[in-house]
């Protein structure tokens, strides 16, 4: 478990640049996020650090001798954790080696952020049991969470091709769907299209193929997290689903955001990991005394909405909700382990998404599926403007950010997507 | 529709190579299929073509100015026709060019095969009625073809890191599973081991986030086929595979031959493509003239066992099955217009799986699922043995070719792997 919390936690530190001791900056020193950026048009993608409003060239400030983040993400841990450090120590007020660092530095505002890592494979997760439930609820009533779910981290191989990074606009996909009272499908726009607040999980160091990963070891796999939008197509998965899962229905388009968040740097915001009293324990290669002692970890997650309307009036958009990955049924590790089990090989870069983050209570769906009771009831919006599913224009931004006394609060900055009307 | 038959076909071509002439290669001048070598343990892939028993390195004839075969892939239809055409040339008996074409020969037993190229996502497809019917009446007795299978082309995403090149082996998978008469599942190696034969279908030019490629195009953004063998651990689908698809009971490792037989290749073997009457017609977007016209593809397939007590008495092994690939229910250009029909974008050197290939037939089924009736009786070998599922030890064979009145054979090698014991 990557628990440990060091000085460069310390919540006294502040750095030498002003914009990073702003509390509500989400890139405070404690924070450091990993991502690509490029300042031209045309130029390669470079490995940068968030601070405050500026990225930090890792490559100009010294700290890398390249700019190839997948390399990067597969060093191993103490490597990745002196790197860490020595970005820390630079970046602190009176560093002596504020010059140097300084000239490394670039306005975000300047810079066009790229997928942070190139990536492998990806892979979903579904590790909320409370969307589990509340979905199952919607598809097999009389069944809503189907028997493996506490025995096994259900996932399934999704598309890495479409993975796009916040700030992206996609067309509305179209698709077969089918209605309930028709024999045979129509073709036409998806008129259920949902988003779902999921986290991204980045696979750091690579293991062979046959090897299996350990509960013990697993973080020592794991770089970072992100926040992920899985859109979804919820008409065309209902139709296509049978049997071998969705497909058309979440491929066309999924939104990353630009920061992977390391877990150095989410150390002090673990927490024990229980499961409800009644529910079987984890299989042995599933658990793990540390994983029960640390393995959640404690994120706010927000999704928020901005209509055409609320963009036109200029607001920011609205809160839809918050939950909280701590909620979530399976962990990191678990997730690690898991796949693994079998003997499949991860590649740094690889992203696994957590499946959607709901929260226990009603209002806490991670998409609108449940904030709607399957387009059953129109949530109202302040404005007046209601919604059952997404309409063209509407922009969703998912929102992250760890606190807890004693420490500076770090966040992930944003992951945001707009859907644009189907093309002809 | 890649249908153009040419001089490159001309079945009395004959090769300045001997061994492309013998009239058991599966490689004669006709076929020409590309791959990645090396010929040391630690070189480079090099981009070659398989003539005979040898590999034209193509840099080095001067036909590529680089190894990068995925760059290769991409290059528009007329640029890889002229490629083809250019190899065609310089191989003839009595080529002008015949000296440096010669000089770029390499030995096939002296080199060692790579994945033929970078793949980035898989994809798998489910293109056989006659599996599918099969195995849904293990699945769902009531229910064996699910009410989408005539309309929608089923297909899921696979995992890209596992796949290997033939020659591999791998350890048998471990996992959950739980049995009928059990409350809770059991963890141990896979019981139910099994194969499939599938082709897999690599994508050429790629195509833009959000554009769609019409059946009409479809075949131009298709490099060519090999073989694909998708293992599959029946008892770990089972338990995990709903509601979201399969996952570890696939991914611990794939199969592909390391030729890729390209469509203009393919060209003198294409057939016209037509449904059982009664069956609903195709919806527009998937549907064409061409693909009526010649849209099947007459490929023989067969599944080779080798057990180690035939290897022990020096047996290659006993034929399980055959079946064609021109019995699929959907077709190459169905399934590219499929994937991006809501935008998906695919990439030089991603990969489809065609699904199981069962012919119609009792007999013809391309899994020991199917053959062993779901495990409930036992094939019966030549030798005397019985299989379920596959044993360790047991290596499985997948063989395919093309032939044609008038024209000469062409095949596909071989695609080759074995099962090693689970690891403790």
């Amino acid at each position: 478990m990557t628990t440990n919390v060091d000085g460069t936690h310390d919540a006294t530190l502040t750095s030498c640049l002003d914009s990073a001791n702003d509390p509500a900056t989400d890139f405070p020193i404690q924070n450091l996020p990993f991502g690509r950026y490029r300042s031209e048009e045309d130029g390669a993608w470079s490995v940068g650090v968030a601070i405050g409003d500026q990225v930090l060239d890792l490559r100009r400030a010294g700290v890398v001798q390249n700019s190839q983040m997948n390399q990067l993400m597969r060093l191993p841990r103490d490597a990745r954790q002196a790197i860490r450090e020595a970005i820390s120590e630079g970046l602190r007020r009176g560093s002596p080696q504020e010059k140097p660092f300084r000239s490394a530095l670039i306005a975000q505002t300047e810079v066009q952020m790229g997928l942070p890592c190139e990536i492998g494979d990806y892979t979903d997760f579904y590790t909320s049991v409370h969307h589990a439930t509340t979905v199952g609820k919607q598809f097999r009533p009389d069944n809503p969470l189907l028997p493996n779910y506490k025995w096994v981290p259900i996932g399934y191989h999704g598309r890495a091709s479409s993975i796009c990074v916040s700030g992206n606009s996609f067309a509305r996909p179209v698709g077969q769907t089918k209605a309930p009272n028709s024999d045979i499908p129509a073709f036409g726009p998806c008129a259920r299209l949902d988003y779902e607040l999921e986290i991204g999980v980045f696979i750091s160091r690579p293991n062979i193929l046959g090897e299996r990963i350990p509960m013990a070891a697993a973080e020592d796999h794991v770089f970072g997290i992100a926040l992920f939008n899985d859109w979804s197509a919820r008409d065309i998965q209902g139709w296509e689903y049978q049997p071998l899962g969705p497909f058309l229905s979440k491929n066309f388009a999924s939104t990353l955001s630009p920061w992977m968040v390391t877990l150095e740097a989410l150390a002090p915001y673990r927490k024990a990991f229980t499961r409800p009293e009644g529910d079987p324990q984890p299989l042995p290669y599933l658990d793990s005394p540390a994983n029960r002692a640390m393995g959640a970890i404690d994120i706010e997650l927000e999704v928020w909405l901005q209509t055409p309307a609320m963009q036109k009036a200029g607001s920011a958009g609205e809160r839809l909700m918050r939950s909280n990955y701590a909620d979530a049924y399976w962990t990191v590790a678990q997730m690690v382990a898991h796949h693994t089990v079998n003997g499949c090989n991860l590649r740094a870069g690889d992203l696994f998404g957590s499946g959607t983050l709901s929260g226990p209570d009603a209002g806490q769906g991670g998409s609108l599926l449940e904030l709607s009771d399957g387009g059953k009831r129109p949530i109202r919006l302040a404005n007046g403007e209601t919604r059952t599913f997404l309409e063209d224009g509407d922009t969703v931004i998912l929102r992250g950010y760890c606190q807890r006394e004693g420490f500076r609060r770090i966040g992930f900055g944003e992951c945001r997507g707009t859907v644009l009307p189907a093309r002809p």
